[in-house]
């Protein structure tokens, strides 16, 4: 399932293709020199056949000529002259091929498609793994090897931070700017097209890497999703976090996505669904992904999401009390006796609450600061702290680094440090930054933020990852799909069939008014949008009616379709809800949860995870809803039965997995949630019939 | 209506109150060492009753012995002596006080009002005027005058930012940040509690100022909202933009706003729709502040919102594509001479539309990368140009700054450089920047921000600021409200009033089926919660016995109530929108438009305007619904009558302006909009009564 890349990341010999003084405008020279710069870490062979001498080393017409096997060959060559050199490569044992061209079917050209395909036969027929095309390369550096062609890599620091991204231009500015903030790097790699080796092997390589604890990606899509999420399991499973920025919703993903029921769940959709799932902290910038890093690389879990936020300033308190309440954190106030002893220390006049403005006066005051921060951090009401913090640009600006230190060791909660905006950061400030031995994060949005992802992290390393459910459920395969929902905890309202109008009345009788008549036809049809549905009918007379009224409406506005009978149906009050579960031909089987009606896909108010899912899943599906207020008392109604709509999600995730077989996609639309203690009712259920291939 | 800041900002004699080495923690030092920097630009005196020389000066006991009036006294002593010295200073023809101590009521607690009230009182008497007090006090760069207690300030350049924030700790720093980044400013002012001199005065002051060109504000809140508004318009006539981070819904504010029907407006809605009014740019982040004055210093107006987004990253490309589209801005395609023109010098195999990647070709060869971006400008397509740009750290890193000049020389549309995130800038980056002419942005989610803003601020200088209508229409005293409603755009279904039960039938017949049927009482209700409304009946025997049904119905659940007939009304079918004025106890009159029913509480899709409001400006409201598809052919249905319900919304903007005298609050809830041609109908409408004091 995985393409080792031990021999693209830790080779002991490396041949560079295309050395000369210019070629691919002096990358080859580049490279040569980051390798010289560090001492040749690898045993390094130039390739040319045009030249026999270069720097002062022999060149070699080709990889045969070398006098030992090459595990990396690096190529500096344009993309028509790949696949001639990669062929003779390979025959002469070439282990793995760094390929920096592009023009390898990237826009979707012809010629650049089929030079892709060359390469990937070779790859598939000899066992030669590709990096690239169209990268920029890589750098390991536990191994002090820089496979990047400038040298502006070379003064990155060793660290916990692992890094993937597919794009080669953002990895190199990410990485100095992330380094200019204080990261470190063990690996990073720009995997470009991804022609064979892919983020999912990359991944895997990180998680077994003992240098590697925080791993970065940036992505369009990962190529071999169950790889890819095999992969995230084994990360999670050795504690390492997986951030990732997803780029650029493609034209091509939202082409399918229209074509689903629904039309609710696109490409993004699923994918945060996914990364939900195995924990991977989705990000929305560049800057969040340094931000998120920097907090996680620290290590401690939070274990909720109760933060101190304790400054010296006002504005940034009432800036982040707004911003703490759209990311989901709660700042609880303190403990009586906290309060006591914080009102001792900060200026007078100021309230000893969270959030805590503790007056300008301490902003000189460190010492002082630093106490408050203590006693706060100690308050058992609190799972993180975030202090505010400025690095300073000249030495001694911003007191002394230990006294950040000294806060985060009186606690085992996490501490961060935030400054109200973006500043520079210099020599001076990383320094300091280390000393203090917590993360220094910049603008608040991000400090919320990252806050939210380190306890969302957390509260998921509690919870663990459900990726089997047994259910002993027995299934007839004669069974109707409203009787395997019915045993699922999704009844169906009381309901009969009449075969034609002469048998309406004597059905709606049976079931009880009010009553909801619906068509029924072999063939597929739109029932409310051609006017097949009659609501509320409250006798028997105006049910023969309504039926005679829809026969005609559906001879006028598709008189093609076959009437075979109508559903009488008890009609069923509640909250309209739409349940659903889909198979998403990448990621599997996933479900939807959203406010139902006409109204579900308007608003799109809808939440999604991966199946198997667990009832905090569901709880936290129905907190997501922007509309979640009409599940408790609202408007005079009385709270929903959200525990019956929990079972029901838990119900329907069973049920799923019962007709997987014959079912892609199941909707229940609406299913009606009702007063607390009074359950839930499947008004409508639709399903598509799963086409097998 | 304004106070006058004349004296504060640009006084010709200075006091300091409370003098010495070490008062206020060496604020009084700090202030003097400022001034003394600056070669004393204005007479400074030094007033302490227990000294008589100090830092070479003579020591004044109090303002009388001054041998000359004072403009400005800034009062660097504790808050409980400050009442004291302002009686004799205000005595001795003192003209403004800038007082820096806090403990003046700002948590409430009594002795501190008590205090602001003797100010306050010594204030009114003699019209001296008072910044402050709890501030920071402020910088004068035309007059090179620092009242600032601390040397950092000196370095800040002087420029068109005109700056006021309430909160002191933060000014100092975004000023500092902001000059980092390339800002230069003209007065800023830190205006603490407002007491005397408040936001509107420091407004009103920055619009008259020559040097001003960009004014930018962080509040809590506005005190005086009509002459905030008035300062505003003023602004926006004068073409100086005003920036706004509004700080913290208070708890106050949140209150009040519960006890609004619907509970829909709170302050900070009814805060955004006053900015919208006034053309105020209204920003989250203390780094969204620096970014849109950067871009608004620069000065150019932009047609449209339509982008050239221009770069030689893939992934910027990428991330850009979502976060334009999440910001209202448009990336269409280049016209196809431009396109020619752009294949001919991009890298080879990549597109050449819009947004563009030139390819990581062009990163190192920037000639070429200027020739792209002025071909792009010249589009007709586009309103305004970002460029990847990114600031050198060292000279020489990123290019001739004469490039981007050209480009920004090219066009008459605004240019501005796209950095993908977060950078250090320093000296050789600000020269950099002020070289090529344009601003540089950092980070893609505030670049997308700032265009947008800029393009709506554009876009709201050609529309101009609507501040009256006129209508002939006349109203009679005696026309109920659906009689004015009817008359201005707004019909009411066919319906007929039933006095009890047994004239039900009859006017059921009278209104034709299906009705509606709702109990009248004289008492306000909530009918729906109590089970006074029965839906679609069919027949005169269905709509008694619902009648009978309502009256059981109610006597069991509100047993008080007394019924004095049934409403029959028409049912009507169409969108359930919800549209409103309520009458803001600040800001004045606002109109509301969501999606209506139960859910637009629960979902809160819900636009505002102050009045009196545009036809384009309900279109941008309609626009602005989450839900806003569902006014388009929708799931089989089809279009709705926009333009009905464009024209209602006037419609109701004018009946309120004839109502306003009895009617603080209005609500149609729902209004119908029917499909495209067959108008809108109010199906059921409140009011509240206005509470005349």
């Amino acid at each position: 399932m995985f393409g080792s890349v031990e021999t693209f990341l830790r080779p002991q010999t490396i041949a560079i293709v295309g050395a000369s003084e210019t070629g691919g405008g002096g990358w080859a020279k580049g490279l040569f020199e980051n390798f010289a710069h560090e001492g040749f870490p690898a045993r390094v062979y130039l390739i040319n056949p045009r030249r026999s001498e270069l720097w002062g080393q022999k060149v070699y017409p080709n990889f045969s000529s070398i006098p030992e096997p090459v595990d990396l060959g690096i190529f500096i060559i344009p993309a028509e002259a790949v696949a001639d050199v990669l062929a003779e490569a390979a025959n002469a044992g070439l282990k793995n091929a760094l390929i920096f061209a592009a023009r390898f079917g990237e826009g979707g050209d012809e010629a650049g498609v089929a030079r892709a395909q060359i390469l990937k036969g070779i790859s598939e027929r000899t066992g030669l793994r590709i990096a690239g095309p169209n990268c920029m390369g890589a750098i390991s550096l536990p191994e002090r090897l820089l496979f990047y062609p400038t040298p502006r890599v070379r003064g990155l620091p060793k660290g916990p931070v692992g890094v993937v991204f597919q794009s080669g231009g953002t990895f190199q500015f990410w990485l100095e700017q992330g380094a200019a903030r204080g990261l470190g790097y063990s690996y990073a790699i720009s995997s470009g097209n991804e022609l064979d080796l892919d983020m999912a092997d990359y991944l895997k390589f990180l998680v077994e890497d003992e240098d590697t604890k925080v791993i970065v990606c940036m992505a369009e899509g990962v190529r071999r999703p169950h790889a890819f999420m095999l992969a995230a399991k084994r990360a999670f499973d050795a504690g390492k976090p997986v951030l990732m920025l997803k780029v650029g919703r493609t034209a091509a993903g939202q082409e399918a996505a229209r074509s689903h029921t629904g039309a609710l769940a696109t490409e993004e959709h699923v994918f945060a669904a996914m990364c939900q799932k195995y924990a991977i902290t989705l990000v929305n910038t560049l800057d969040d992904l340094i931000e998120v890093s920097l907090a996680l690389t620290a290590g401690r879990p939070a274990k909720g999401n109760r933060v101190a936020f304790l400054g010296y300033s006002g504005g940034a308190k009432g800036l982040f009390i707004d911003i703490a309440e759209t990311f989901g954190l709660e700042l609880p106030d303190f403990a009586p006796s906290t309060k006591i002893k914080l009102g001792e220390l900060i200026d007078l006049g100021m309230p000893s609450g969270n959030p805590l403005d503790t007056g300008a006066g301490l902003a000189r005051r460190f010492e002082v600061f630093s106490k408050v921060c203590k006693i706060a951090a100690a308050d058992p009401n609190i799972d993180m702290v975030s202090v505010q913090g400025q690095l300073p640009l000249a030495p001694g600006e911003s007191g002394d680094p230990n006294l950040f230190r000294n806060i985060m060791e009186s606690t085992t909660k996490p501490v961060i440090a935030h400054n109200r905006m973006s500043q520079n950061v210099n020599e001076t400030g990383r320094a300091f930054q280390k000393n203090a031995g917590i993360p220094f994060l910049q603008r608040l949005p991000e400090v919320a933020r990252t806050l939210s992802a380190l306890a969302r992290y957390s509260e998921l390393r509690y919870r663990g990852i459900v990726t089997e459910v047994s259910s002993t459920y027995v299934y007839n395969s004669g069974d109707t799909i409203e009787k395997v929902l019915s045993d699922n905890a999704i009844p169906s309202p009381t309901q009969r069939v009449a075969k034609d109008v002469s048998e309406v009345g004597k059905a709606a009788v049976a079931v009880g008014f009010p009553v909801a008549i619906k068509v029924i036809s072999t063939q597929p049809l739109h029932k409310t949008e051609l006017g097949g549905v009659a609501l509320n009918i409250q006798s028997s007379e105006a049910a023969i009616q309504s039926a005679n009224k829809i026969e005609q409406k559906i001879s006028i506005a598709a008189p093609e379709l076959i009437i075979s009978g109508f559903q009488i149906q008890r009609m069923v009050s509640g909250l309209e809800v739409m349940i659903g579960v889909r198979d998403d031909p990448r990621f599997g089987p996933f479900v939807v949860l959203g406010l139902g009606g006409v109204l579900v896909e308007a608003v799109r108010d809808v939440a999604f995870r991966l199946l198997p899912l667990t009832r905090a899943d569901v709880t936290d599906m129905i907190k997501e809803l922007r509309g979640n207020a009409l599940f408790g008392q609202y408007r005079g109604s009385p709270p929903r039965d959200v525990d019956a709509l929990i079972e029901a999600v838990m119900g329907l995730s069973r049920a799923y997995q019962i007709l997987f077989g014959d079912i892609s996609d199941i909707e229940i639309n609406p299913l009606m949630v009702g007063a607390a203690g009074e359950g839930v009712c499947a008004v409508d259920i639709r399903t598509v019939a799963r086409q097998h291939q």
